[in-house]
């Protein structure tokens, strides 16, 4: 049974985020979709949030599961039998850190693999941070999230307002 | 059974190559790598030349398969049975050309997935024109190209000399 | 009267194209659509089948002209009285072609101005090289090129096969 | 009547929005800089200190407007009764940014066009971040701002200094 | 006697690094490692560790001095005798910044050239911020840093979980 | 001695190309300009015509010689003792191509260091291409080349149209 892991810091899951999710399960048996922090940023919403959020959108899909984790990744993916690591390409600017994360990571535990899937073109515009920036200022987020998400965005810039 | 497709010139085969390969057939039950023109490109070797390197280079992978086609790739994985297109990114420069080949084949074939591996840093230098140039002014080849394919090159173009 | 020019090979017309001339309308009181030779491309249509197809394709827009010219472009925008060329931009690798050309117009044209639109993401991965390359091999071009211009690639390439 | 938006943080205006200002300008009839927050980054200037710095420095253009603004940048622009945002493009760096901005902008408002204009060569090493870096040491600023900027940054620095 | 300054932030020192000063101490008759601190990050050892750990790591290196400064990098490297800046440029992403700050001190100071070094393919996914999240998570930092280096990482970390 | 080689095709000598020889000349104590041909490319001057024009346009710097080689570029360096090989980078597109090279160069002679200068950002925009481009259509070159070869391009240009 091949399994891979889609590690990222999902604040929130955009619907960019879904694509990737939905063609990495084609590809392997087990899908392990899994929350983690980005130390040099501060997050919108709890880990714990951040889980439930992706598990009500993707509980329609058996073969995906959604975790969270610390530490090192490839650690991570090797606790969980992994074999390989997803992650989306959108444009140029993330072509060079995923590089360097990639290769790092090959170093690090040269038995799993890191792939990547092209982000398709219509969300190729979209990130967890300019939904942010939308949402803050009202805007309109559809096509952006799915509803659940844009809700929960909603309701979060609410509650600040007051 | 999953089937993955690596589609190139091979114009010849470079250990860059034989990286991406031996990487993506960890990945997968079968690993067809296929050769193709570059309509844009004049070849050093024909078609038949590059499948014999490759099958030559690649006998002591059961898993991977040394095939030829033309027309569309898509079609070609299609025909394979493929679920997946697998190429090497080395750099920025690779990444374009890729990205619009990704998208465009997504588009024609929403069933097939392009998926990518990062060169590893030590072959990230390595082109096949690169080889060609260098094989040209008798510059050395080692730890660019496996033993056989260093030995056609210095006899293409030893004969060429003449 | 402020007078636009867009300039382009058009070797065919794409939607992308389409795109980038419907917008560049909206924002002058005439925009002229001028066919010119890429003298490192053959094409595969003649400028007077190229200037035909953008004319039918058009000639629903009354601020809208199509021309062709030679020479540079500077000297063409200021025959036709024009404050201002247009240029999609898709994607980073046209990024520094333009900028190397539009730095080029200032200096040799210095009133004439050169605006940038960015190519909406679903018509950034078309290009008239991966349409045509498409049509060679008897792919679907539905969601890239007008009909128009599908069926004349598609007597073309029949004709070739002949 | 023709109406542009051109929106920046302005933390403070360089030769090179001086310079795209001067560019748009002759091209609508009306051009509004409008001076907003970036919420990732900690201003040198107040909103009004960069908002009289540009009037100061602008007073000779008249249809040139100068204002300030929070919230979506599109709905601004709708509130200006604009049918383009102008942007300058430096660099391949800035690219992605504007792309990505410039697409949720089309999203958002699909009657509002971004629209890019290359710095001149001379200007595409200029930011205000680096000006400010230039200040703060006691570095040359010529060629960089307006001279009353210049005196404007010679004084918060010896003020901080003190 | 020509002279060279090599600046950099150096928390802590990586095996690129390293291979770029052995590399630019071959250009040089003297060559000046100058640590400066990057005003946008926090660092993780001052300045005086850092100095300490680049002189133990190059204390077999004669014509190699490490120093440290603040200030304007052009007036370090007048204050020097230096005729050069030297700089490793490791992938696309350092160029924009590199080129900025190179074109920005020649303005300031004609008379000093910036010279750049391309890092070699095994180095250049090493970087100062990589090396210390892999130390924080416990992962191996062989052919990253020298071992020296790799032990104050370790004793830094150790010490932050008590 | 410190000896240094610039290479390159000089198709024609461009003011760009002076830029980087006067700054590289001054770090070196011999520096030697090498014409080559670009395999790629028919060339519109001869070897020795831009050998001429190169000796004509630098003949007031006693350090820097003028010579032509064909093979690798590396043998050509050691050759002549060199320590170094420059290069100027213009932008990104340079970028890649000159890291392999750079990467290759250095896999095949360990000993020669390769150095790039930032181009300055007024010639950044001129290319050779661009030059004989402007120069076919009649367009202005002065600030892209010295007079000499501006004469030499409209002689040779003129030369075709009869």
């Amino acid at each position: 049974m091949k399994v891979a892991v889609y590690p990222g810091t999902f604040d929130p899951v955009t619907n960019g985020h879904l694509d990737v999710i939905i063609r990495g399960a084609a590809l392997f048996d087990r899908l392990v979709v899994a929350v983690t922090e980005n130390p040099s940023k501060t997050p919108l919403f709890t880990i714990a949030e951040r889980v439930n959020m992706l598990r009500e959108v993707l509980k329609g899909l058996p073969a995906v599961e959604v975790d969270s984790f610390d530490g090192l990744t490839v650690q991570y993916a090797k606790d969980q039998g992994a074999c390989a690591i997803i992650r989306g390409l959108r444009a140029i600017s993330d072509f060079e850190n995923e590089f360097v994360m990639a290769l790092t990571n090959k170093k690090l535990a040269p038995e799993i693999e890191t792939l990547f899937l092209m982000t398709e073109a219509q969300y190729s515009f979209i990130s967890s941070s300019a939904v942010k920036e939308v949402a803050l200022f009202g805007g309109c987020l559809k096509d952006m999230v799915p509803p659940l998400v844009e809700a929960k965005l909603r309701s979060v810039f609410r509650q600040r307002e007051r």
